[in-house]
């Protein structure tokens, strides 16, 4: 027990933490943050919306490399709340920020940190609302709480999936998986056959993920659930299947998939099971109903996000997974446990 | 890079993860929580209310002992943002929990945290909305953001303070840095010729905060401006006085002392500074204008929250701790700093 207390608030003011307020001041505009000088902020919803509160921590050696880019590390704690909060079809409000820091990080790390920290909840429009850091024995420690806001009772849950709805994925599923698997794995480069940019491309989706929000407000005027997929398109689309009592055919060959997963395919057609029970997807997995299809499609498109329709909603339990042949896949695991 | 993705929301579906949602879940009450079957959370200040947003960090050897009680250690963990909710003057509402986690902690330690949790929970009227377990390979850290709610623009700021007004602290005031000092050094309670009643005094209050939230409404409607002292009575007051621009004339004689730490006292008058620049006191400083001292007092006392005036602010720069003797003390150091 080298220490005694309470971690340093924001709005403390020894040395280092002038200079943490330094780094985070400009990430604070809310004017519910006070601009970080107060032990809390302030945060209200427009009349008639709820907030959605949404959280999450990243570890590092856990949930990211130590040696990644800091403003990469940054990114990738906000944008994985960001993605929460589209998939509940709400729009970002803002977010607070406990950091953990161990020793060795010095005013570089924490610049870099910050900058990365910066210019994402700009893009995203999701301000700085206050948060902690403190020191750690043990590696970098990022807890985020992240808030959006929506009109009452219109947030999207993992149960309203109704029996004849569409399944619609966004973006292509497995890159980060794959790329997760180019970082652990020396040789699988040269196995799969990959060139250099679609090395990049898998390496770059593991490493920051590219969270939906742009598509939030079509999600939430029609999707009937949706939840994001973080820990594997087979688990995932599981558990909002259970959540909403339904069962759920998916064509696996539907599934969209980028160039370079289609290469990494062709090489090793084995690798189907990394991409569909593989994590960090950072997608949304939704139910649409079908009169509603139309709608939502067209909304996408307008957002640029793309939607990919991958099966339906059935009366039977749980998520089956038909390859070509019409019969189910099976998986060793259908979705990643730290435990 | 032992594992590969997210943590385990509350609401994932493997064995250990039902074993969570198993002890978590009757802390979740609140109907916004959906029974932490969700990826978010929903929460609604009353109409004309606003949302008032704290968040701290605890970690294991540097906030607690590892091998303090895991109850005692959850009850801290939400015990310091309950105090910051107090000092505010909010009315709390719930709160977030990311936990992570190392290999070696069992269900028996986590049966236990929750149970510590959800008699907080309860006594504070303060629910689980939702939350993230990880695994760590560093010591446990327990981060929690909490919520509070109040009638719009009547948070109670650090930089409301006038000249003139009455300084105000809660109970009493550095038991838990002496708490500390008995369970650092060995020596400790011989050389302060400390009884066993006094001894726990002090040990209790460094394990387990007592948040001033039943006096949260007082301090709404007669504070200037208020903090809880987490870092130092001496540090914290400092801020208050920046925060408002005014300076603290603060008599050393009237800063309320427990039996224990008057013990201490009289063997160690040197532990003056131990007390007033030590942490975790998590009481509550404030300044309330003269006209609505009585007031205050009289609201404090109804609610059984013992406060004390300790001195005024001046129109000078800083706050000052007046001896016996008239002249300011002087310290070692004012508060106390991580890094």
């Amino acid at each position: 027990m080298a220490t005694r207390a309470r971690g340093q608030k924001f709005a403390k003011e020894s040395g280092e933490d002038r200079l943490i307020a330094r780094h985070f001041k400009p990430i604070a505009w809310h004017p519910g943050a006070l601009g970080l000088t107060d032990d809390a902020a302030m945060l209200t919803p427009p009349p008639g919306h709820t907030l959605v509160v949404t959280a999450d921590a990243n570890v590092g050696g856990v949930h990211f490399f130590p040696d990644d880019p800091p403003d990469a590390i940054a990114r990738k704690a906000l944008r994985v709340n960001l993605s929460d909060l589209a998939a509940k079809g709400a729009k970002a409000a803002g977010f607070v920020l406990t950091l953990a820091l161990p020793k060795g990080v010095g005013d570089d790390w924490l610049k870099a940190f910050a900058r990365g920290l910066g210019a994402d909840a700009k893009t995203y429009d999701c301000p700085l609302l206050g948060g902690d850091t403190v020191y750690t024995p043990g590696p970098v420690a990022i807890s985020i709480t992240a808030f959006g806001t929506l009109p009452k009772a219109t947030m999207v849950k993992r149960s309203g999936a109704r029996v004849g709805d569409h399944v619609i994925v966004t973006g292509t599923i497995g890159d980060a998986a794959l790329g997760l698997k180019l970082r652990k794995e020396r040789g699988a480069t040269k196995r799969w056959k990959l060139d250099t940019t679609m090395r990049r491309h898998l390496l770059a989706r593991y490493l920051v993920p590219n969270p939906r929000n742009a598509l939030a407000e079509a999600l939430r005027r029609n999707a009937s659930a949706a939840m994001d997929v973080s820990d594997g398109l087979v688990g995932d689309l599981g558990k909002l299947c259970r959540a909403s009592g339904v069962g759920a055919d998916v064509d696996v060959a539907r599934v969209p998939l980028s160039k370079a997963a289609l290469a990494v395919l062709v090489a090793d057609p084995k690798a189907t099971e990394t991409m569909l029970t593989g994590g960090d997807d950072f997608e949304v997995v939704a139910t649409v109903p079908p009169r509603k299809l139309k709608s939502f499609l067209a909304a996408a498109r307008r957002t640029g996000v793309p939607a990919t329709g991958i099966g339906r909603i059935t009366a039977a339990r749980g998520a089956r997974f038909l390859g070509p042949d019409g019969r189910p896949l099976r998986f060793v695991r259908t979705s990643f446990s730290h435990f």
